[in-house]
């Protein structure tokens, strides 16, 4: 028997996945996390209205979704005062971006970013043969003068920027996002991932005129609406870079149930708010548990806190695993030096008590 | 400003889409339909245990899904007495196509289809620069002969048939397709579409080693397990094969509760029962509706019937508008001489009574 004939690009992909899930590392453990506090979901939950407007829709889940996600495209045209024609729904920012990287790069072509930023773009770029050209953080942050820099000596189509950033919760100013577009070389897109936007400060926000075709910006209902299990986000941009995605997408590919829990959450500005405000509150409580174990919580704009261990990639890996055999799911950084961090999602008490609880143990045995 | 520079193969893409929405039809019309029978989505609902799950589930959807579906896996595993390594869950048929020929098709690669078969299949080799090759229905079923004679003259590295299939209603024998996979070239895959095997004859459904690197079977929560807005499929073949999708699927891109609702519908065997009963029972009553007009239902193993309107493709197109002018929303074959017929989906009585009264006026005034 022959083995399988993959098609040029794939037959060259490794077998890696991005992320290890949670419940892969439970399976192999024997046993479930006490604290589930690694992957940046929002343990504060979704709204209830939008659990209300999705237990609603269950009766209805033998309808395939509506293609369009129309009432979900008008809602965000009201909120983003956006016209619809610029804004289009896909599953998640991972899907957005599957898409966007399929419909911008065939083999060989120049792609930017941080090494050490979101491994799943980078995942989609080597997914459809494009070539990664990497610039190093700059004081824990992602560097735009270095990222336009290596655009204009790549000739890059793409540059990836997340603002504020995964994984290590800096953000930059508006004005700085704004400058690297025109910085940035002719016909090259900036991708601005905004998954965390809804933490970030007021002023880390661009305000760029919708017809600008500079830059697409990406968010998602995964963090701080409390939705990453339905898989629905969306991208907005000039309309002639949104159309594209329907030549591509599955155009039936959003669950009906994500996109009435998304309209319903987007609607619910009190239950973000407070969101917002028990994520903050974690921060500092993750700051404090950080100093009194003698590390150092980063400033975040995220529903995460990269924690510095003081020590290096080596040490934070030991922490992470230590923590995991103790029932603590965390991540961290990928690359140094971001890798002397590790990475701790903002949780409710309960689950910041068991760290608080479980760290000092854990570190004084390593 | 310059356009947005797409690469190659999205470049040459047109702008079409494979299906246009019920919803979308509904807007345009300014109200909604009264019998939703166009999309062969199963008005019979899905599994009360289904729905109990998935209510039980969605406090939890703010976890992004296991990115393995582990569960369904070991479930399907059981369900198809085939091995986990042997199966990938996926979002949907839909997903899964897509996946697979980004698997195995590159520009330029030939791929054998039927003249008509389902469009969305035909959707994704155009969108990874594949060749479509396709050949005629025989007898309102797809030409198994027909289709291996087209791979070995093109040397197609897919040949797609669904089995039921999808718009027609018909089916081969098992051992057809069977024999098929011996008449293949060495190294062409077929892509067996089951997204109605459960609703076919048990002699339909070909026993195949899974270990058979020939063949790739795809299956659907979206049919007999009225799931169709959860997004969840599964495909099943040679681990070498399957573990591929690992390179380039979306890992956490299933929703969790879709994944709930799956597991839970494919245990619940009475239900599955019922719903199988209820759709033979729609057949007939389909079948007696269009006797009643002095039109001709097609045999089907299916949850929709094909109805020969003794005329052509203009009139069936015609009949189609005016149907959902009436209220009645199905949908027609798209070419010659198959769209002599409309595609009616099975339901219960109320939409199959609202049929039964408004079809004879329509056909009057046409």
């Amino acid at each position: 028997m022959t083995p399988p004939r993959f098609a040029p690009i794939p037959a060259a992909l490794p077998a890696t996945v991005p992320f290890v899930g949670p419940e892969e590392i439970q399976r192999r453990q024997g046993r479930d996390f006490d604290a589930r506090i690694g992957a940046n979901e929002n343990g504060f939950g979704p709204s209830p209205h939008a659990l209300r407007a999705m237990q609603a829709e269950l009766p209805r889940l033998w309808q395939y979704g509506d293609s369009s996600s129309h009432d979900l495209v008008q809602a965000l045209s009201a909120h983003l005062a956006v016209p619809a024609r610029h804004i289009t729904v896909g599953e998640g920012v991972d899907g957005l971006l599957g898409n966007l990287v399929r419909l911008m790069i065939g083999p060989g072509d120049p792609v930017v970013t941080s090494d050490g930023a979101y491994p799943t773009f980078n995942y989609h770029v080597a997914g459809f043969g494009g070539v990664l050209h990497k610039v190093p953080y700059r004081n824990d942050a992602e560097d735009p003068a270095a990222l336009v820099e290596q655009a204009h000596r790549t000739g890059a189509r793409l540059v990836y920027l997340a603002n504020p950033d995964n994984p290590m919760g800096s953000w930059h100013k508006a004005r700085t996002v704004q400058a690297m577009l025109d910085d940035l070389p002719q016909g090259t897109l900036l991708v601005l991932d905004e998954a965390y936007v809804e933490f970030a400060p007021a002023d880390a926000v661009p305000q760029i005129a919708p017809d600008d075709p500079r830059v697409i910006r990406m968010r998602t209902f995964s963090k701080a609406y409390g939705l990453a299990g339905a898989r629905i986000g969306y991208a907005f941009g000039h309309p002639d870079l949104i159309v594209g995605f329907d030549r591509i997408r599955n155009h039936f590919g959003v669950n009906r149930v994500a996109q009435a829990g998304a309209l319903a959450a987007l609607q619910d500005r009190a239950h973000l708010a407070e969101v917002q405000a028990h994520v903050a509150a974690a921060r500092d409580r993750l700051a404090a548990i950080a100093a009194a174990n003698g590390m150092t919580a980063l400033p975040s704009a995220t529903n995460f806190v990269a924690i510095d261990t003081g020590r290096d990639g080596d040490f934070a890996r030991a922490l992470v695993a230590a923590l995991e055999d103790r029932g603590i799911f965390v991540r961290m950084p990928g690359v140094a030096p971001l890798n002397r961090c590790i990475r701790i999602s903002c949780a409710p008490a309960p689950e910041l008590d068991i760290l608080a609880d479980r760290l000092p143990q854990v570190l004084s045995r390593l």
